[in-house]
């Protein structure tokens, strides 16, 4: 999940700015309390990183990408933190391996802490003059919304490391809510047509949200809610991952070669399916959407149920308008919830609670221009064999996301929060 | 490149369908005319086959998909054969491992040559049945359309595996034209607007060329040819192999890992760069189209160039209406060619010389519906992480492609005979 | 199986040296008799070699080892050869890969026979030129040696492609003689001491097997006939696969990641052992050696039966003196025999039939010197991580091996005839 | 480096096996004093593991073998903890994969450490009883002689991690001695003949050093030092990590594919050779041995020096009457030294500074026998593929090691302080 702004924000005032920095970066060494230093240091796989190296790097954009650009007299804070933190900015120059961010006991966490407070310093200094700069205070939002994106990495990332240890230990605990009932999805109808979709006009967005254009949809309907873990765990029993013919040729070959059976951090136990959450080992919750499904076991159930995953655009036109209300990290609770109250009118869920796989492949949108520089470097480079989701996840700092919002992973990736919604083609 | 019908084909006589059946069947064995019994039994790669293998796998097509079916007291030629020569269809049943195709030293050649009679003889009398049948004779259309698509891949994966051989054996020996001169390609103007694309109507098509649908494109511009291979070898020579920032991130890292430094069967000679044909070792043809490059060695070449590739739409809605012509396998020269003339109007070398690759990644058009049964598993299934190709190579036999036709490969394939031809939005 | 001689032979006359020549090179030739050139050009895995390479390096041997070095106006026959079968020579110059052996459709198999005539026909001029010429004639005598080590490569390599393809083929058939009853094995007394091991005085021998030296040896036991069918059935029906207690580390490491339940070859067919045969899939013969298990299966079996396999030193001390008799290749049958006869006296099986496992690693002997040059370079080369097997099997040629011959294989292979006989330290 | 005894220790006193004890865990504890919690948790390779792991498997080892087995009430620790820090003990059950002992965050070092006081704590009541009770003195006595061999691979394991680190952190930091002359190694004459070698008589000794037996040594010299630094670096600006022709077979292959070109740990800064060490990066000590050569290396380099390395007999032979001192861990030095003195008589520095690799595969002496249980387990089960190093090193406990003490690597392991002395046959 990576990508860098090409529309300037408009922000309010510059107090606003230092007040939301303040914010974003406390909440960054908020998600790290609850954690040793031993947590924080490991790395269980290479796609995901040390909660400390993610400390880290969100610290080390801001310095790369602003102090050193715009100090007078820049002094790095460490000489080996350029290339130790660079995650892949090849015009920044070396990095260090991905798969290696977990051979790093030092620096140590309170050195890391200390590069954090060091380079918040210097930043303080650097908001007084980002008033009016639109240039400036562009950067500094961008680096803001980045560190969001690893504030959701951090949990993710985290979670796939504790759930690794047979002890099972806990990030945090809560009580578990009860199950609540869940209603009957709805099919909701969507009128389609020639609609614009891609971010435009105020408020920051990523550049790989734009240009906003012009795409044909034809009518189509969209489910109330997001698939449920009781849906889910009939697919499971009705041998949906023994049966090729409901899968994509590619998400077979994983399913035989990963021995998937369910979805990850799902076990049977004592005859009844668990799942691994923040919280600790729980049962799964019937109505409550189910995350931690990858492309392939998204596309594979909507075949099963006879239906399909809609597409970035359908989810966007349908979400148009729609408040960015739901369960998202703020809320603490890290894991989905079944849906509240009485019946939701229309479109539950589509905010928080988890991303939902759409069935477009992650592109360029027409007209797309990558950025110049380092920063703008990587937008286009990913845009290759992944697939976008929509929507936002109970992991995902509030406010952070939009209906243009526009996230990717490879479609066999299935340690974010990603669920999915059903869609079908209208008459 | 697979992929099955769901429209019936509408054929003016059975006569002439049992005369098609002859010539593309006949087709098929003069390809491997010129080859040894082992050098049809080689497999140099996965993704490859051997030529007997082809020779065997059309042949079971036809015993499998139509005289199982329509045989009243069927008996296959061979016990084992139905899952010996079973490429991916899962309802078929067991199949042999495709990275195993080339421990098969029996069936012999001859032996395979003597099956290939056996079921010509056996659809000899199921063609004679066809009249008016459409379901029937639709499924014999199939089963031609899918051989010529194997008659492509034999020389692809023939191709490839004399070019492993240090010796550098020829397929056949063609005396090489003089290079042409090249005419400066232009840029052709293309409205776009709310168009519709994909397969409707008469003649044959394959299921993934439709439904037919609307979708709304920006105008844009297309190359008046494909990049040559003059132009790709400015892009080598000005280090496009070495500078990451021009590539996909997934294409830096094959680059890296695959040590590419040029397109495949390229060498340098006496310092000029050669190329591995089906004739021999030659020099490259300035003015001829560059083949053998994958989709992200052509996205690479499309940044460096200032441009990008067109999409899929933007493509089939330029070819619209322009005759399909151009240099196909039918020819003989097996090679792509300099374009020819005193200077083309239009686009030219659309179809033929070179496939060209698109920016669409290969997903389903709305309201694709996979057709039941065997004949239709496979064609959603290989929806994913690849991208789609258009207009046909001089490896396609003539008569076979249309401006809807969509052939994929994933995007480091490069034993095809892939090209591109650039594009841009309008100003 | 590699090794050169330090010892000139001494061979009675000059045309008994043109004699052996012919019946040598003739011996190959037969025995790719029963194959067509696809079967000859295949390679089922890295270890194996396609039948048409063994033709052409052991062809290329007498050209690269003595026609270059003897010939006055040496021309070589084609100018590629030197480095297409070249095995692993370093001081030869490059090398074909060696898991690419199997992509060379050509040389065809028939100009693989015509580059077997034309060095022979060269040969035979050289051979005219060996009286009273030890080097000369001991250079022969050495690719003879080497060429019969390629026979039994020929053999086990083409029974492995074999036993890959599911139409079982058969390489000659043989009819199946009935099964013989099994004498109980007995324990025989070894006094061992201080004794000599290794090669010396008349006659050729590997540089491997010597120089001789005085080893010291404790009083031991040898089982009067190698381990059968039936007692290692006995093993497998007694859990030896899932019992991890019996094994070395890094032979139950290779159960678990092969997923070995058997020997190799091995099937239950109906509820019955059957083992792939050169003559097809037979069932075992109880009363035949075992065959076709690695060193760690013939150690974890010793272990089993509460013994343990000889030093190679502990089976040479024994063997000596024995007459070199057995069920060698020239028999034909090329398959382990049960043992013949009212009842073996003593060491029954001790040549012919299986290679057996020793525990000794393939270390040199005390004052072992590589010879100067390419043909002395990879004798110590390949002493690292095999282990021993001595007396010979039922795919080596007769009168190739010796109470002192060292054979050796890393302790996973299982594709050579190996089987073993066990030892126990005398109470 | 994993063995069990079969002799009963014979131990003056209890009072002195419980000194014993209490010396032997805090040395171990002593070794993670300098480290942090975040230096205790990774694992930099798979053959290497977390210094919190060795502090937890040395207590589970004394948890399991001893108060597992002769307490009146047992109760684990944590009943996770069995499972957890077995290392390979079929015989126990199941074990937590070894490549993901750096997945364990938890427990944390804290708590490590207090399962640690625990077992301590239990053990001392166990100690009292421990008085004319062999079998339990001589299995406490076996898991400090586990300890300390864990002793020296926590050194050997934290300086691999630490050197993947491009900050490259110090674990001790000490004053480098001045760079002592290095006296020209002299060959010394060793007479061989019928000896007895292997351990017998009073005194611990692991299990793999018996049963003590008699073999033949022919007459042989040994160099009077080990190859040191200078001699390496000679070696290596000889070409060798470039001549195909002085490794073994398996040797080179791993040349290529790992691309060796020096000892591990070194590195050129500005034109000269350094190396890692634990006490930061270093100019190399020309004249201290030379360590982190793998078997591949010694054997190379003594090719190339026209000597040969020793067996293990013939060190053994050499080395017996000749007093255990030299450079150990004890010293605190954690460094091979220079030979200090003004002249060494005899065998220079045969214990302690560096393993010497012998040209002995690890395989069983004659006659035996594994113990039987879990703790005679895995004796025999690794004797494959290995070879044996004498003499211990700068990170071996003193008082450890003895003449007949044979420690064991893979023949490419090089992360261990494992260096090589010269030997070659007498006239």
């Amino acid at each position: 999940m990576r990508a860098t702004p090409t529309l300037p924000p408009s922000h309010g005032a510059d107090a606003a700015l230092g007040t939301r920095y303040a914010a974003v970066r406390a909440a960054t060494s908020a998600l790290a309390a609850p954690l040793s230093a031993e947590d924080c240091a490991l790395q269980s796989m290479a796609d995901a990183s040390p909660v400390k190296w993610h400390l880290a790097h969100t610290t080390w954009f801001f310095e790369t990408f602003l102090l050193e650009r715009y100090e007078d007299k820049h002094r790095p804070f460490h000489p080996q933190f350029r290339r130790l933190f660079n995650s892949y900015y090849h015009a920044i120059g070396e990095r260090h391996p991905r798969p290696e961010r977990g051979l790093l006991s030092r620096p140590s966490l309170p050195e890391v802490i200390a590069y954090r407070a060091d380079v918040d310093a210097r930043m303080a200094a650097l908001l007084l003059r980002a008033s009016g700069d639109t240039v400036l205070s562009g950067l500094i939002e961008l680096g803001l919304q980045h560190e969001q994106q690893h504030q959701e990495l951090i949990l993710t990332d985290v979670k796939h490391l504790l759930s690794r240890n047979p002890l099972e230990p806990v990030y945090r605990s809560l009580p578990q809510p009860a199950p609540a009932a869940k209603g009957r999805p709805r099919w909701l109808a969507c009128a389609g047509g020639l609609v614009d979709v891609g971010h435009a006009g105020h408020g920051f967005a990523f550049d790989n949200e734009g240009p906003r254009h012009r795409v044909f949809i034809a009518p189509y309907e969209l489910a109330s809610h997001p698939v449920s873990h009781a849906d889910f765990a009939a697919f499971v029993a009705d041998g949906g991952y023994c049966r090729p013919e409901l899968w994509l040729s590619l998400g077979w070959d994983t399913v035989v070669a990963q021995r998937w059976t369910a979805p990850l951090y799902w076990e049977l136990r004592d005859g009844a399916w668990t799942t691994f959450t923040l919280h600790g080992r729980l049962p799964i919750d019937p109505a409550a959407p189910v995350t931690h499904v990858s492309f392939f076991e998204a596309d594979a159930y909507a075949r099963w149920a006879g239906a399909r995953l809609p597409t970035e655009f359908e989810w966007e036109a349908a979400a148009a308008g729609t408040p960015v209300e739901g369960n998202f990290a703020d809320d603490g609770v890290l894991h989905p919830s079944a849906p509240s109250g009485p019946g939701a009118q229309g479109l539950a869920q589509l905010y928080g609670d988890c991303w939902e796989w759409t069935g477009s492949a992650y592109l360029p949108y027409p007209g797309f221009a990558p950025a110049p520089g380092a920063v703008g470097e990587y937008n286009g480079k990913f845009m290759c064999n992944q697939f976008v989701l929509r929507g936002g996840s109970c992991a995902t700092p509030g406010g952070h996301v939009r209906a243009t919002y526009r996230n990717f992973f490879p479609p066999e990736a299935r340690w974010q929060f990603s669920g999915l919604r059903l869609a079908r083609s209208a008459g």
